[in-house]
């Protein structure tokens, strides 16, 4: 059973494709076959659901999916995969060929059901397929709910970098399950909260507070408090994203702590996680802000004690001049710099940023070059 | 020297991205730059401008455009390997590591120089390379000129079927120069000119007797009639586009003699050039019509005429019952069948659709085939 309380719809404003609403709350799965009736356009049915899940995935909730979309159009179910590594070209043309094979034609929906991996990939293979079919998120992650699910983005990792190719393809709904990740080891939920510790240090200091306080509850994967992150998690993103759904301004806050954390990530070849390398670059970037003198002492503090609620490490520890380099050049490849200059998410304060210097703003090399060296003497 | 009688701007409307220019005319090549520049959006110029094109069109034009747009930003040349056999994953993954490695960020643009398979594959490119960067769209080849360029439709073809991966990005704008085809043989001309027999059936009788009439001087390159003609199909198509970008509705229309052409087409194992394979799927489609009742009588031979006029053979030739069932196959496989029922555009006369009965609409298989099967009866 399930009160009022436990089910939220939140709304999505695009730039191109209208709106959609994100349906988070508790035991919401089984809506997914009247939110797929109530969203098809044109009248009709879609013709054919095509479930795009990783091998793991697949393993616990293909079937479930599959029962409730039964009757409504043929389903199929196409899996990859499970890992970040195989978020590529590769799985992207296997899939699509995979629908091919199925007869999947242009009035068929991908079902992407999993996490960030899953939402980005298959979202792509949607985007791509037949010059683009809708898509349905069903986030299974912590972090594919908290964050990747919203927003429309979608894309495969290349061996230069994470995301380089992709599209813009929103979905028609995204449906937010939370007690799907009950599954999750405490570790696993550590890396999607760090998206909300984000969420909080960009826009909202009493949540920032209240994902503190409740760390320990939500590594546990308490039902309520996990409830009660992704609506807010949800509601935040949701609001930034119609704003700006391209990232011409506003949405670039989004990417605070993921300049540093993506080179983070790259040059531990990925086996840095993506939560524990953006909640490194969170704290040397706020850093960065405190000794430019435009963010509140104190600040990287802070973020990192909520880095350490999480179980997580948030200092990067020593970096001698080539592992400088090596980050400096990575940042600079980063898709999110522009005509070559690496740009910087800068926070006010914990829950604040600085609209007024733009969403972003670019730093001399020299400055962050010393933040980098002098991580490990900041080591508590 | 130029007049103004030889320059027109065709305007489209997109759902998603605005509107952009068409500028058609002779010598126009030399407005690249003033373009670029009027259409930067948000001030600041590209920061880096990336041409692709085919090794041929690269040799013939390149040096030309990238002399153009040099000041403007830094300036490079991408090439693949010409033919349609090359609009394929592997060459869009290698411009998309080209790109990369030159440096091309997101506030870089594509400059997609060369005919039809140039603006699928390099606008495909352009639609996926960073989730999106904005793509100019100047066709060299008459086909291109005529039809592909507007529209924004970009893809590559699969094993599988043409154009089965792609999306919908628009171009900021379209340059047609039509001095530009002045190197086309003959027989290339004839090619481009089909999808012009093909406005002309759709929407416009007049339209299809002034290329009757000139066909000749068309096939010749007569600059004033190539001018005229591609004109008058940039304005029919982009108001067709204009009208539904997304194939919804009229759009449908555009793929009159399609539907059997791809099929003729695939069939051949592409040996059949796309423009003739179009030519005899019109007379084919126009004939299932006749068939119907639903199309004026004599419009098929008609179509017929104003193939042959184009030095092509409007004809299928015969066809036993292996290579009928080969044809169902392939034109049920094509992407444009909607929940497995394959669907046809038909005429009502030369110069006129049937909008009454939606703007394609099934067809029993035995009609179509008693058509592909009588086909040599017909032959002139």
């Amino acid at each position: 059973m399930r009160s009022d309380g436990d089910i939220r719809e939140v709304t999505v404003e695009t730039e191109r494709a209208g709106r959609y609403p994100v349906r988070v709350g508790r035991g919401v799965l089984g809506d997914l076959p009247e939110l797929v009736r109530e969203h098809v356009s044109g009248g009709a049915d879609p013709a054919h659901l095509a479930i795009i899940s990783d091998d793991r995935v697949a393993e616990l909730y293909g079937d479930r999916v599959r029962g409730l979309l039964d009757g409504i159009a043929p389903v199929t179910l196409h899996t990859f995969p499970h890992g970040e590594q195989n978020k590529n070209r590769l799985q992207w043309a296997a899939l699509t060929d995979s629908l091919l094979e199925r007869g999947v034609g242009r009035d068929g929906w991908v079902i992407a059901l999993g996490g960030g991996v899953t939402g980005d990939l298959a979202g792509f293979v949607a985007a791509t397929y037949m010059r683009g079919i809708p898509v349905v998120q069903i986030p299974t992650s912590l972090v594919a709910m908290i964050d990747s699910a919203v927003g429309g983005k979608t894309g495969i990792d290349l061996p230069g970098g994470k995301n380089l190719v992709g599209a813009f393809h929103p979905p028609r709904f995204v449906l937010v399950d939370v007690e799907l990740t009950g599954t999750l080891p405490r570790r696993e939920r550590a890396q999607g909260l760090v998206e909300a510790l984000k969420h909080g240090a960009i826009l909202d200091v009493a949540y920032f507070e209240t994902l503190l306080a409740e760390a320990d509850r939500l590594l546990d994967g308490d039902p309520r408090a996990s409830f009660r992150a992704v609506l807010r998690s949800v509601e935040l993103k949701a609001r930034v994203v119609s704003l700006d759904e391209r990232e011409g301004g506003l949405r670039q806050i989004l990417n605070f702590g993921h300049t540093l954390g993506h080179a983070l990530e790259a040059s531990s070849g990925y086996r840095l996680p993506h939560g524990s390398a953006v909640a490194q670059g969170m704290v040397l970037e706020a850093r960065v802000g405190e000794r430019l003198g435009v963010t509140r002492r104190g600040t990287a503090d802070r973020i990192a004690e909520g880095v350490r609620r999480l179980e997580l490490e948030p200092e990067t520890g020593p970096s001698d001049e080539a592992r400088v380099d090596a980050l400096m050049e990575r940042a600079a490849r980063d898709k999110k710099a522009r005509a070559g200059a690496v740009r910087y998410v800068l926070l006010r304060e914990v829950g604040a940023t600085r609209p007024e210097e733009g969403w972003s703003r670019e730093v001399e090399d020299e400055v962050v070059r010393q933040v980098l060296r002098g991580a490990e003497g900041r080591r508590v």
